[in-house]
C-alpha cells in the first residue's frame, strides 16, 4: 500500500502539496509551544493535538522525525508589539517568585495536561532563555546583512529595508502600505524607525530581572527571534515543517520568515502548517480575551461555562472531529456529542476479541484500511478518518449480531485498523473497558460458585475441577468452608 | 508544638547543626541532578527521595522553599578528570541523534520515574546548556581574581594558587600533598599546570558538536561550573543547603566550593548535606561500574538480579527504612521485607475509618506525633519515624481488636499522623486498595460460557436463564450466533 502520499496544505502557497522530506527519511518539524505564565486552556490543546497527530502519522509511515516544540520563557511581552511587561516576569512579580519558578510550575502543569491528552513528548523541547547566545549570534548576522539597527541598546528589524528586496507579508498576506496606515504608535516605540519594525533585542528596564549581557546592552531577546534561532540550531538552516496556530501567522511567523531570510538569504521553512482556532460564541478563545476554559477546568468540570466534566479523551476526540484547518466552536452540546460518539466507538472495539471467526468474510476490511490512509493523506483529514472508523463500528456490530461474517485474515486487518489508526495515530485510548469492568467480578464469581455448587450436587467433579483450574490461571482461589464456598485473589 | 528544631548533619563541619535559614522564612536548596545520558537506576532514586523528603519537611514546617535541581546536559566527560568524550555527546553519536534529543528522551524518562516514586518537581530545574552565558561570566570573575588561567583556548582552575589562601580539600578532607602524589597524568592533561587543576572551559575538539562561542574559544563549560553558576543565579551568592550523593563530595563539590570562593571570596553554601550510596554486594551501584539496576527494571522485575518486580512505593519505603547518611545494600530479601512491611502498615491504615470511636482513649496519639517530629528533627531520621509509625500500627490493630480504645480527638490526631507523616512528608501512597482484578474478566466469562454450553446441551434451560439474568445485572450481554456464543459489555 502506498502510504507516503501525504498531501498537506501549505499556508505560504495556499495549496495542498505532496509532502516530500528535504532529506528523506529524516523530517524536521518545528511547532510553536506555550508561553508558560498560566495554565493551558482548551485553545492550547488544539495545536498540541494537531501536530501530535502529524508527528505520529509521519512516524507511522516510516519517517525519522525530529520534532522540536519550544517553551517560551522570556521575551514574550504583554503587548505583542514590543511594549509592556514580559508575561512571565509580570506573573513572577505578582506571585513574588523567581521567574524561573513560574516557568517550572506552568511547564510541569502543561506537561501533565499533555500527558492526560496522550500528546507525545516532542524530540526536543528547548527554552528561549536557554538559547541566548544563539539568539545574539542570529541578531549579529541580521545586523551584518543590513537588516537590523541598534538604537539606545535595543536592536530592531528594519522592515522597510527588508521589503525592498524581499516580501514582508508573504505568509500573512499583509500589505506593507496597509501596515503603515494601520499601525498605532505605542509607548516605547519611539526608538523604532517605523512602528511596524520589531525588536530583536530589548535593553532591559531597571525592573526587568530576566536579563543577559549582549554586545548592545544588558537585555533580553525579542519574542520572534527564539523560534528562528532554535529552529536553525536543531533542524538546520532549512527544514521541512513549521507549525503553529493560525493566530501566530502575523506577526510571529511573518517575522520569523523575515529573520531567517535576513540572516541566511533563504527561507528556513518548506512547509507552513497552521491549525485554526477554538472559538467560544464565535470569538477566539484566548488568555488576552479572558474567555478561556483551562484544560484542568474541562477535565474537572469546574467552570461556570461547563455543564459537566469532560475526560481528556473526550476533548481529544472533539478536536479530531474537526479538520485542523477549520474553526471549532466550543459548546457543551458538541463535547457531549463527542463523549457519546467515542463511547459508541469504544464499545464496538471492545467486542472485537469476542467476535466469532467464520471461514469467510462478508466484509473487506482492507478497503476500510485504504480509506483510513486516504483520509490522512488528504491534508490530515481526521473527521473523515473518524467517519471511516464509524463505518467500521457498524460492520463490527453487524458481525456481532450474526448479520455479517469475518474470517481470521480480516479480523487481523480489523485489529490493525484499531491499533494503528485509533490508538497509534489518532492517539485515542479506549477507557471504557477499564471503568465498567472492575466491579463486575463479584457478580461473575457469584455465578461461577453457584454453577459449581450445582455441579458438585450432581457429582460432576470434572466441571468442578475445570472451574478450579481456570480460576487458578487468574490467581483466584476458591475456599470450601462448612458455610459454603468463598473466593479471594491470591 | 515546636517544629522548627531541625538538626541536620553538615558535611563540611562534621556536626549536626540546628538548621536556621539565612533569610527566614525563605530557604534556598540546591541538589545535583542527573546527567541525562541513560536511564536512572536505583542509585539515582536515593538522592531524589532523600532531598524530596527534606523539601517536603521544610515546607511542612512552614518555610518557603526554593528547591533547585539541575539537569546536566553538557560538560560531563566520561573521565571526571576533564578528559574523554562528553557523556551526552557520546550517546548521541552512538544512537545517531542530536545530543538534545538524547537529553529530552532521558529527561522525560527520569521525570516519569520520579513521578512513579512520588518525588515532587523541584521549584526550578535548570539545564547546564541553558546557562552558558552565566558560566562564562563566572569564569571571567575567577580569572579576574587570579585563580584561572587560559591555555590554548581552555581555561583551568589554579588549585595550588587557590590553596595558598584558601583550603582546597575543606569538604572532602583531601590533602593537597596527597593529591600531588596520587594524581595520574591522563591524556589531554598537558595543558594544565598541575594534573589536579580542573577545567572551567574546554576548547571543543572538531568532533565535539555541543559548542558555544566564548572569549577563549569555541567550546563548552567544565562540569563543576554549572552548579556554581546556576546555584548563584537562582539562589544568590550565599544560600542555605546544597545536597547530593556522597560520591560527589570530591571532586565535584570540592571544586564548586573553590569556584565560589575564587569568584566571590566567600562560601556559597551554609549547609552541605550528602546522602550515602546504594551498594550491591558491597560495591557502589553506578553506571561506570556497570552493576546497576534501572528503576524501570526494578518496577518491571526484568533484570537477572531481581527475583520479582518491586513497586515504586516499595522502593521508596526501602530507601526510607535506612538513614540517608548510611549505606544501603540492595538485596531481594530487603526489598521483599520492605514490600511486606509497607503492606502491613497500609493494611492497618486502611481500617482507621472503620475503628469504633469510644468516649475515652486508652492511647495518647499526641505522644506519637511528638515522636514523629523528634525523629525528623534528628537529622531526618526516617527509619526511626517508620518505627514510630509501626508503633502506631500496633495501636490501631489493638483498637480494632477491642483491646484498646480511641476517642474522637485522638482519632483526628491519628489521621493527622498518617496524612502528615506517611503521605505528605515521607511521600508514601497507600496502594493496597487498588486491586489486581482488571484482566480476569475474560477468563471468568470463558468459564461461564463453557458452563452455559454444557447446561444447554443438557437442556438445563433454567441454568442458562439464570446466567443470562445475572450477567445482565452487570450489563454483560451474551449473543448466540450459529458459530457459537460471544459476550460484550453493553
Amino acid at each position: 500500500m502506498e502510504t507516503n502520499q501525504l498531501y498537506l496544505y501549505n499556508s505560504i502557497t495556499g495549496k495542498k502539496e505532496l509532502f516530500e522530506p528535504i532529506n528523506n527519511p529524516y523530517v524536521g518539524m518545528y511547532v510553536c509551544g506555550p508561553t508558560v505564565y498560566g495554565d493551558a486552556h482548551l485553545g492550547h490543546a488544539r495545536p498540541a493535538i494537531t501536530f501530535d497527530v502529524l508527528f505520529r502519522y509521519l512516524k507511522h509511515v516510516g519517517y525519522k522525525v525530529r520534532y522540536v516544540r519550544n517553551i517560551t520563557d522570556v521575551g514574550h511581552l504583554e503587548n505583542d508589539a514590543d511594549s509592556g511587561e514580559d508575561k512571565i516576569a509580570k506573573k513572577a512579580r505578582l506571585e513574588q517568585l523567581e521567574p524561573m519558578e513560574i516557568v517550572q510550575y506552568y511547564t510541569d502543569r502543561y506537561h501533565a495536561n499533555m500527558q492526560d491528552l496522550n500528546v507525545l513528548s516532542p524530540s526536543i523541547e528547548p527554552k528561549a532563555s536557554g538559547h541566548i547566545i544563539e539568539q545574539i549570534e542570529f541578531i549579529e548576522r541580521i545586523i551584518k546583512n543590513g537588516y537590523g539597527y541598534v538604537e539606545n541598546g535595543s536592536v530592531y528589524f528594519d522592515v522597510l529595508k527588508y521589503n525592498e528586496k524581499h516580501n514582508y507579508g508573504i505568509l500573512s498576506g499583509r500589505n506593507i502600505d496597509e501596515l503603515i496606515n494601520n499601525t498605532r504608535t505605542l509607548e516605547g516605540q519611539e526608538e523604532k524607525k517605523n512602528s511596524f519594525d520589531f525588536a530583536l533585542w530589548k535593553k532591559a528596564q531597571p525592573q526587568h530581572i530576566m536579563r543577559w549581557n549582549s554586545p548592545w546592552s544588558v537585555g533580553f531577546p525579542g519574542w520572534h527571534l527564539e523560534c528562528s534561532a532554535m529552529g536553525e540550531k536543531y533542524l538546520g538552516e532549512v527544514f521541512d515543517i513549521h507549525g503553529g496556530g493560525m493566530d501566530l501567522k502575523f506577526p510571529h511567523h511573518e517575522c520569523e520568515i523575515a529573520q531567517s531570510v535576513a540572516a541566511n538569504n533563504k527561507h528556513a521553512v518548506k512547509h507552513w502548517v497552521h491549525n485554526n482556532l477554538i472559538t467560544i460564541n464565535g470569538q477566539k478563545m484566548s488568555k488576552s480575551l479572558n474567555n478561556f476554559i483551562t484544560l484542568d477546568e474541562v477535565f474537572s468540570g469546574k467552570n461556570a461555562l461547563l455543564n459537566q466534566a469532560y475526560s481528556p479523551m473526550t476533548v481529544r476526540f472533539f478536536i479530531l472531529q474537526a479538520h485542523y484547518g477549520g474553526t471549532l466552536d466550543f459548546s457543551n452540546e458538541a463535547l457531549l456529542a463527542a463523549e457519546k460518539a467515542m463511547a459508541r466507538m469504544c464499545k464496538a472495539f471492545d467486542v472485537i476479541d469476542k467476535l466469532v471467526i467464520s471461514n469467510t468474510s462478508s466484509i473487506d476490511f482492507n478497503s476500510y484500511k485504504k480509506r483510513c490512509y486516504d483520509a490522512l493523506n488528504d491534508d490530515l483529514n481526521t473527521p473523515i478518518l473518524l467517519a471511516v472508523l464509524f463505518d467500521v463500528v457498524k460492520s463490527i456490530n453487524l458481525i456481532k449480531e450474526g448479520k455479517e461474517t469475518i474470517d481470521a485474515v480480516n479480523l487481523s486487518v480489523l485489529k490493525e485498523i484499531v491499533s494503528g489508526f485509533f490508538n497509534e495515530i489518532l492517539g485515542l485510548i479506549n477507557q471504557s473497558s477499564v471503568s465498567t469492568k472492575s466491579n463486575s467480578i463479584d457478580t461473575l464469581m457469584e455465578v461461577i460458585l453457584e454453577l459449581r455448587k450445582n455441579a458438585k450436587t450432581n457429582k460432576d467433579y470434572a466441571t468442578a475441577d475445570y472451574i478450579r483450574n481456570k480460576l487458578s490461571e487468574v490467581n483466584i482461589k476458591i475456599n470450601d468452608t462448612k458455610d459454603g464456598a468463598n473466593w479471594f485473589i491470591e
